[in-house]
């Protein structure tokens, strides 16, 4: 009697293309073992919601277990990968290993301060749960701290929110925090007017959302200066100093005085992506990210998936597939269908992408949208947008429970997750929170 | 012209008692400052919830500023309060002063590890949202250790949890586990069988609820038993190390190996109580909680009132007001009322708290209750405190929220905010998460 060994397929990484590749392959021929650091699949398109207070982290984000729990044929594995041993098909974590048959790494991106790493703790990005919760703080506590703030050029500073980068997460917290400031936080303060925040969105190219048609663009500014947000265009950050964001406009150099600053400008491959690329000998892009065959496979090793965000794959169009989750999902389903078919001994043809189309939310209840030919803006594209994301969210329960949090959030206006956590008591933590003090005792 | 100044509250504490007071004096004559170190109103009862998974933080938060935004007598200050100058009638802030002509002092309890403080980071407590996060990750991380574990022994420590104390919160915390070992965790791993899990509930008295009438203790021990939930009766903790809990049981020592241990045995009054004590010249009880008068003033300080769980009210009964949501609730109403009633040169008979009874939930679909001579079990116990709560939840947005996130949970038997987070990656945090390791490799 012989017990044949099932195809181990290892998947690294929980996001929207590796969890697409596992659940793609339930009922297929091999055992799969996804491992990720953390316990849950985060909606990552939805986090700055999170980071805003409209909603709460579980909203966004299943547990992978609970995903994949009827999937007889995969296990789920919370562990840290360190590196890989592509000689001997080997996974090294943190404490212990796994081997695979095939391979398939989706550790997505981070943060990318193109050289000025430094900026990092003075402009957090927005990539994690904990990205999003410590961006909750850092907003809330600024309108706190104008509150009780005297000196008027320092309540001015706390009140003034610099967001870099026009993407389309720079224009969703700008339309966010413009609504905060405007909306949801009136008859908050008692000392301080919320509405006369200044919220700044800095982009270097010539106009916001560079990817999307000029018309869209034309409108999010529309509807970005209808929310109090100012969009300054051609604008480069040359520096970030505590309390102060210095740009190049033209020739000249300028100095926004503000306390909160936010960096939607950059990503880059996650440093597990640049191990891979050691280990076998894989071409990296400038950003980081690996440079993929047309089947998603590295060169020379047709055992090795790269997909989503960390894959650069540009056998379609000559440029490289944006980093969105409808390319990860697609790219997920893709491998495991290649994976199948080897099993059954046949080939299939290389990658292609459909793109459906691209959205931005601006604010509540505005959006632009670009299918094919046709655009969308206003509240139209803001249906569809709302459509598409609760549509995409893993679980039923949190599409419940999202639709109820946002019906309750567009009537009332309000943001109900408007937590300042992560301390057992007031931190204050913006770099400069030595500004106040008892020199502006808040005695009434 | 003169301008007459109206006459200043400060309360400090933004809880039941705390809030309770504020919006009792509404339209006062009076300028109210409510100053706590956090922005939210936390709804207490329901943080074992949170512990365990069923809720999310926001859904038991409500920020302070929006419950009291349309209160124009009253502002909100988020600020750290370090001591009192009676003297001067001043608050002193880490960074300011607040004058008051009267002063509410709300500040709660915290935990009491009774000279064994050194406990704390082996069993935490459960009192802040960060308290409740920390809990949910130590329990979610001790399967996921359990999962990866070869060895047996090892296997059954991360299996074994262990609760301090039978009172409310103790019976909560242990039959919401009960219901996340046996139905929530279901299909969800793949080398351990979550149902396995050995739950243990230690109580000093001899028997669990021991505020409660014994037929209701009664019917507690029999619905956690049906949760796979073990109550050890007059098991006094005498010690707690990393992985094991010394229990005293009679005139013998026992030793429970355990890796995740839960503090719900004692509570003693905030250090900031102490002060107020010192600086009024006030006695304290041997739980730290100040002694007040039948008007809840503190002796000769007609201007300085305690409420809440940190007064030790004794006047009605001849022993001390529970610390419970209801007494602080009509304590904060009654301090208003009497301020109101000095303004306009009354006097109001002493405090008087009427009891409508008490009640604790056990697991999914189970409480008892007690109204007066009336006694609940089971289901029908469950609905009336399901009923009590959902009224009592401060917003009626959270109403929805937690209405519709229950449904789901009964229905299902799932439990959404599974989330292990506070950390960008793994932690493991338990004290003795080195026994697993390299030794004990996960390879397939």
């Amino acid at each position: 009697m012989t017990t044949t060994r099932r195809h181990q397929v290892v998947i690294v990484g929980g996001g929207f293309a590796g969890l697409h590749a596992a659940t793609s392959l339930r009922d297929a021929p091999v055992q799969v073992t996804l491992v990720d650091r953390r316990n849950f699949h985060l909606f990552s398109p939805l986090l700055y919601q999170v980071a805003t207070g409209a909603l709460s982290p579980a909203n966004i984000a299943a547990p992978l277990r609970d995903v994949l729990k009827k999937q007889k044929n995969t296990r789920v594995l919370l562990g840290e990968v360190i590196d890989f041993d592509i000689t001997n098909h080997k996974v090294l974590l943190s404490d212990g290993e796994l081997d695979y048959d095939t391979l398939i790494v989706a550790v997505g991106v981070r943060h990318h301060y193109f050289g000025n790493e430094h900026w990092e703790a003075r402009a957090p990005g927005l990539k994690t749960i904990e990205d999003a919760t410590e961006i909750r703080r850092r907003v809330l506590e600024a309108f706190e701290v104008a509150e009780r703030e005297t000196n008027r050029d320092e309540q001015e500073k706390w009140l003034t929110f610099v967001i870099i980068g026009g993407g389309p997460t720079g224009v969703e917290l700008a339309g966010a925090l413009g609504e905060i400031a405007h909306h949801t936080l009136r008859h908050n303060f008692r000392q301080v007017d919320p509405s006369l925040a200044r919220i700044i969105l800095l982009e270097g190219a010539d106009r916001i959302l560079p990817v999307y048609p000029p018309d869209l663009s034309a409108h999010a500014t529309r509807s970005l200066a209808k929310l109090g947000v100012t969009v300054l265009t051609g604008a480069l950050v040359t520096d970030i100093q505590p309390g102060c964001v210095t740009v190049r406009s033209g020739a000249q150099d300028v100095q926004i005085t503000a306390q909160t600053v936010l960096w939607a400008a950059g990503m880059q491959g996650s440093p597990l992506g640049r191990k891979l690329a050691e280990a076998a000998g894989a071409p990296l892009d400038r950003a980081g990210r690996l440079i993929v065959d047309a089947d998603l496979t590295l060169p020379r090793h047709p055992e090795l998936f790269v997909i989503g965000d960390l894959a650069h794959f540009s056998h379609q169009s000559g440029k490289p597939l944006p980093g969105v989750a409808q390319v990860a999902m697609q790219q997920g389903s893709y491998v495991a269908r290649l994976i199948r078919a080897r099993l059954a001994g046949n080939s299939l043809a290389p990658f292609h992408y459909r793109d459906y189309g691209n959205m931005a939310p601006i604010g509540r209840a505005a959006a632009v949208a670009e299918l094919g030919r046709l655009h969308f803006h206003g509240w139209l594209g803001w249906m569809m947008w709302l459509f598409v994301h609760l549509i995409y969210i893993v679980q039923f329960q949190s599409r419940v429970l999202v639709l109820v949090q946002w019906g309750w959030n567009y009537f009332t206006r309000s943001r109900g997750a408007r937590l300042i956590t992560g301390a057992a008591g007031l931190r204050f933590g913006h770099p400069t929170a030595a500004g106040r003090g008892a020199d502006h005792p808040p005695t009434p």
